[in-house]
């Protein structure tokens, strides 16, 4: 076989791989990346990018449907948005994979197999197969969904994500499974459509990691737009109809009769570490309940083998990929690394938009800690009026005692964005003084964190 | 003539008048607040509120244009995109009111005039005329725009933005005469509805108090939309043309032939101070050319008597009001004043719009220090590229020597959003490494502003 060193070998070329890749090759690590399909991983190829390129031309249909100023007939062109999400992804996969070159990474296709700690066989698509000797090893392969065993995805009436991007037809009705963060996004995609849409989640409200109030605003805003939620409620089996449509079993529930029938189904299921291939074991590592032990630095209990993205476990979020790959780089080039996880913020797409960072009051109270607590809703707030979407509010936890801030928790337009300021105060240790003083421009959503942030009194503990 | 006291009378109910008020009167401070028209200033009545309804709505219309996944015919309801917008200010002026009242501040409906160092003549549109006298006058009087002698406003044909606002026609063609901010909103606006847009500029870029590379690329993303721009170029008269129209002179210019006939022409005028009625004079206060002098505690020369917003004189922007709102009220309770103004983003609404705060990279090295400069450009951006508005850029200006956060200036969506990182960076000292080591979330526009901060090094000066 033919034989290949290098001093960084990374497995995977998604968010995680591709950071680390090209931060290392920045720095003049001699570095191989290897990917067994296109550069940019589920994110850019069948996650996030696509999601929000159908999402936001839904949101322009949605725009139309309901300005009262605009009267007249509009056809949506399904394929058209489909050609729009499919050069996009096209041209960031070309972005990204140029961007990797540039640094002076070298991209090896092929599925990559442990044959040793630090010794990795490459099976590339087409000619021989080449053994890669490394001095650091990332895993970076990413995750995959798994679902229930009485679920079985076709793609035509039982549908994966990757069947609801592919977007064969607009169906009249449809159940989304799960109510994260993907169920949500979906939810509102098949809404804006026209679909009428039933929304199945097993917890006992939808986006279970999110805020308790802002799940319950949310649960009522996706009624406002005719979206049914089921919460409570498992799916424990899907079944094509001889005519047409799928039947739902849900034998618990907070509603309905057990049955459901849709034109189609489309299960989010719950993400896991994958390792397909990878051969763990020929490099001595074992995963636990399917994931790697790792330290804080992301290594493996294999010196010099490190594991970032989804493939170390949850959350699932291509920043905290990003956030991990930064990190071992910077581990491996002996830079100083600052203390504790950086802060990573969750986000929901849709309409409204949810972003999130850091502690809800009740967990912060839970934590012992006395709580200050600033809230303000978009109804209030001039910009969200002028956009018509005043839906939601900021919530800003404090701690009683400093005044660091702990958490932030938004719902309503641009949220995705606006988190951003709670990740920039948390990760400097901004207090909700600081927040306070800082005057944020008139007239934008972001006025609503600094009147947020007014209502928060250091001293008047919740 | 009926006599009152209070501790706190404040002249003017926009954004610098209704915060100060609020916040004194939240305080215990007994407050009157004097305004002769509805409260909310320009701001809510005839400035950023009604300006920005009008801009989104025809964003929309924008938006379906652009959408190839959309066909058919649109109509334009002119009267229902009027209605909106004004029944939004109407409630955004009940809604501060409401909150005025609610923290105790009296409000009266009249014209005040002083009689004295603190003494103020009230004159109401019905009943008897009063006189307050309060231990602290804070001027809140705001500011009216200015136009070249040979111009004159008639609100058919030769517009102001209140005429503009008041869409009495969606003209074929309009010339927008200053390319400041609003001339600029305006501009897309015109362009959204489909008139053929010329915007005139005396300066020799628009967006002159914009970074110089942001002028560049936004007039090239003008010229994209089909707006004509005409840069050091003065408008000195303009004149109804008997068969309809109006024909402008442009004795300078970069282009042209001196004259540009059009349907209406929108005139943006200089803002200056308004003491309109006020007697100033009977306060002791004499306005030097047009502004009256005040110390960093907005304090005039007459003690007790303060000069917030507008009427201050430039930036003519609300949020700087409001800042200079409550320092004065701070001041007056005798709380502590952090050193320094606050820092204040300029906003440029439209398509794409404008976010800026801070020092440009060459007025900081004119400054004598060394600079570091971080850029990227939502071309690059996956969350620009699935919204289809990736024009435009972020770039971020550092000392090179410690590091600070100096500047940050953004064209491109949400870009008026964006910029509160930069208003929170600098408000609270953080340097580009704490930038860099803030993980903004995926798939984000803020992402934008992390990749620009990775983009530089302190160190590599330029």
């Amino acid at each position: 076989m033919k034989a290949e060193e290098c001093e960084l070998l990374v497995i995977g070329g998604g968010p995680g791989g591709y950071t680390a890749a090209m931060r290392a090759a920045g720095e003049g690590v001699r570095t191989i990346l290897v990917e067994r399909g296109p550069m940019g991983g589920t994110c850019l190829n069948r996650g996030c990018l696509p999601t929000k390129a159908l999402l936001e031309d839904t949101l322009t249909i949605a725009g139309v449907r309901r300005a009262a100023f605009l009267k007249g007939d509009l056809k949506i062109n399904r394929a058209r948005i489909l050609e729009r999400k499919d050069a996009l992804v096209r041209e960031s996969v070309a972005g990204i994979t140029q961007s990797v070159l540039e640094k002076g990474v070298r991209i090896l296709e092929g599925k990559a197999s442990f044959c040793g700690a630090k010794r990795v066989a490459l099976t590339p698509a087409e000619g021989d197969p080449l053994e890669i000797q490394a001095r650091h090893v990332i895993i970076a392969t990413g995750s995959r969904p798994e679902y229930g065993p009485g679920l079985r995805v076709d793609n035509e009436r039982i549908l994966d994500t990757d069947g609801a991007l592919a977007l064969k037809t607009i169906p009249r009705s449809i159940a989304v499974v799960g109510a994260g963060n993907r169920g949500v996004e979906f939810a509102c995609m098949y809404a804006n459509l026209g679909a009428r849409v039933t929304l199945v989640e097993r917890e006992k409200r939808i986006l279970p990691r999110e805020h308790r109030w802002i799940s319950g605003r949310y649960r009522q805003t996706l009624a406002l737009r005719r979206t049914n939620v089921m919460t409570r409620t498992e799916v424990v089996a899907a079944e094509p109809l001889p005519g047409g449509g799928v039947r739902l079993s849900l034998p618990a529930g907070d509603g309905g009769d057990g049955r459901l029938e849709v034109d189609q189904v489309l299960l989010t299921g719950s993400r896991r570490p994958s390792f397909e291939g990878l051969s763990l074991e020929a490099a001595g590592l074992f995963p636990r309940e399917g994931r790697l032990e790792h330290n804080e630095a992301m290594e493996t209990r294999q010196a010099g083998v490190f594991v970032v993205g989804d493939a170390a476990g949850p959350p699932y979020l291509a920043h905290k990929a990003i956030a991990q790959a930064v990190r071992v780089v910077d581990h491996i080039l002996g830079r100083f690394a600052p203390p504790g996880p950086p802060v990573i913020a969750n986000c929901v797409y849709g309409d409204p938009e949810v972003g999130s960072v850091g502690m809800k009051d009740y967990e912060a109270k839970k934590d012992g800690r006395t709580v200050v607590l600033g809230e303000y809703y978009f109804a209030r707030n001039g910009r969200a009026g002028s956009m018509g979407k005043d839906e939601g509010l900021v919530l800003l936890v404090g701690d009683g005692e400093t005044g660091k801030t702990l958490g932030m928790h938004v719902m309503g337009p641009s949220a995705t964005e606006l988190i951003g300021l709670g990740v920039l105060a948390m990760e400097n240790g901004l207090t909700l003084e600081d927040l306070q003083r800082t005057i944020l421009p008139h007239m934008t959503l972001s006025e609503a964190v600094y009147e947020a942030a007014q209502t928060a009194r250091v001293g008047d503990v919740r």
